[in-house]
């Protein structure tokens, strides 16, 4: 046994974490592509057939209550706000992150408006998840801005009194870095704009402090470190004091303050609930809920700790094990700058990641030269990632340059 | 047996879709309350089961791909595609109702606008579901133009050279009125103005004829005659002829003609994808595409004239047993403004609602005096109908006027 599978052997033994994986449903895999959709939490296929056999099969419509699937959106919010640093009452579940980044981003260029006149820009993270620039550019059409792609160490230098909102990625998507949120965000209301942090791939992953660091809104996704299963709904955070001034693009029926008083006019709700729109998909909904209890009793720091213990370990074995230059590390080294994912540079790598996969380490592969590994702490453990860059190691001399 | 009740065992026994009812799971319940959430089909449950342990637990992100996940949403609108009368390739499933009347309708208007300048007021239907108007406020809102609510009756006269878009429910989700779409339609066109369907209350239910009568776009509920569970996604049909032109206020990277080439720029897809936002959520519309499965074989037409065969018997029944004056039809007795559905205004109707649930014929209440029925046909028999009726006379007997 080499050096470091000794090594990852002890670190699996003092992994405090550790017990957690037999929450999952897992094979011998390695599986580290939680960032892009979470594994099976053990608890769900039992909730779900239990919410389609027993709520939707014999309780019918009556369940909308005495189920209490009308008030999942904000329970299940209320589930996820300890995880990002939110008091309860700001998050609300529901939709997909694209819908809630419209939500969000045309709910903060009406707040900056409020303010006075000339803010017609809004500023997004050049670098950005493509559908973020794309829903970006739907919002400030439909209000009448200009859309401004910055890179994000740019960002401060690019906002100012025409800013009307800014849109950052908390973990870039394709590179894992790390934005800093309390810094930007400071940057941002300096300029008398507010800011809208997309969370995909920081919930669940590291501490996020939304409430801490004053951050205005917030959109994230619950299937990559959430594990809410395949199209999981997103989730949307108002701070509590810009809640009554939250003025929704999608004011639908389920964000009424009265939803079955079936008024024609619209009043909107108080609270988290005013970011609903319309139905809550129940099956989805209810099967996150299920899968947020492996997250009792799990500290975040926890989360994080071992989180960059297990990419630290994961570039100490690749440094070890691949022939230096094949590969180039798109991730931050400081921690202070590194999500919960690798991305390494390399050449062929579709068909490297192909080949990973057949040999059972399941990472993604981006467009066009990336190879995307995302470590999830609650059922990754260190042999795992010492197995992923020996098997990496292997596949790249397979695969000549 | 009374009368009615011998009628109701014959005209079951001749019922060409009795044997569906089987392919439900249902109780000693009378159900009338599939106009909101359409009861669990037999196959359901194994088939979400098997997408939750398999393909979400064992497969994991490789069935996006291996499993179909990824083509879903066009896929399943294929399949309501016959239910409404269109050909495939027009339809996509995912996001909410409200969410689809949104880009439906801000597609619409920007549709119009292509024709010529002027067109900045969007028609409502008066008497809509609360959401469509909301939705068309914002709508509004955003695209510069002013919300004017009609009477259906009075939309013919509403139009003209500043129609910019029309909203209108084929089905009023209150009375059960049914709309006459193929003259509206043509009317809307007349003023040279899209016409946005809701068919929420029709899809399933009865004949649309969407391609026939050239509607330019239309928006459908799933969970309610379809059966697709509770918060089951909905659907967006757009015209073949205008999927080019479509151009919708979400544009999110599942619209993309490339989404995984992950590009800052947008270039939309073609054909019906267009209409996609955000990662579908995968769990509800497998539920759905499983439900589904129950229409194989069933002719739309057999379906409308089993629901006005039950709708009639209802309001048959309803005046031998019901005190005369004690409830008032509001659902109009033509076949051809009758819906699936009979709403009956009466005194007091929540408390006469909850009684009737209790004694097991569950309908709906709906703010401030009605009592709402809906008639499914593919599992509602003619017994159910005259036992509803005669438990709707005990009832009434005792909550006096």
């Amino acid at each position: 046994m080499s050096e470091l599978a000794l090594r990852a052997e002890k670190l699996d033994a003092s992994d405090e974490l550790a017990a957690k994986r037999r929450e999952f449903v897992l094979d011998d895999v390695v599986y580290l592509d939680g960032n892009s959709l979470g594994a099976l939490p053990v608890a769900v296929p039992g909730r779900v057939g239990d919410v389609v056999r027993r709520e939707w099969g014999e309780l019918r419509i009556r369940s909308w209550t005495e189920s209490g699937w009308w008030t999942a959106p904000e329970r299940i919010g209320d589930r996820i706000a300890p995880l990002v640093g939110a008091a309860a009452g700001q998050i609300v579940v529901g939709d997909s992150t694209s819908v809630n980044v419209f939500k969000a981003l045309v709910g903060a260029v009406r707040l900056a408006r409020e303010t006075g006149p000339g803010r017609d820009e809004i500023v997004v993270d050049a670098t950005t998840f493509p559908t973020n620039g794309y829903i970006a550019g739907s919002a400030a059409r439909m209000t009448g801005c200009t859309l401004r792609p910055v890179a994000p160490s740019e960002v401060p230098g690019a906002l100012g009194g025409r800013t009307a909102a800014v849109l950052l990625n908390h973990v870039d998507y394709r590179t894992g870095r790390l934005h800093d949120l309390p810094s930007l965000t400071a940057a941002v209301h300096a300029a008398g704009a507010p800011v809208v942090w997309d969370l995909c791939h920081s919930a669940g992953a590291l501490p996020v402090g939304l409430d801490e660091h004053g951050v205005d809104l917030a959109v994230g996704c619950t299937y990559k470190y959430l594990n809410g299963g395949p199209g999981a709904p997103a989730f949307l955070y108002v701070r509590a004091d810009l809640q009554d001034r939250f003025d929704s693009p999608l004011p639908g029926w389920n964000s009424h303050a009265e939803p079955f008083g079936m008024r024609a006019e619209y009043r909107p709700a108080t609270g988290a609930p005013r970011g609903r729109v319309g139905t809550p998909d129940i099956l989805s909904m209810l099967a996150l809920e299920a899968a947020l209890d492996v997250w009792d009793g799990v500290p975040v720091d926890a989360v994080r700790a071992k989180s960059l213990a297990l990419t630290d370990f994961f570039l100490e074995c690749v440094e070890a094990y691949v022939a230096e230059g094949r590969v180039a590390c798109l991730t931050p080294r400081p921690h202070g700058e590194r999500g919960s994912q690798v991305a390494l540079r390399c050449e062929d790598a579709g068909e490297v990641m192909e080949r990973l996969i057949g040999r059972g380490v399941v990472g993604d592969f981006r467009h066009p030269d990336v190879l995307r590994f995302g470590f999830t702490p609650l059922y990754v453990g260190f042999a795992d990632v010492e197995r992923a860059a020996r098997v990496l190691a292997e596949v790249l001399e397979e695969v000549p340059v």
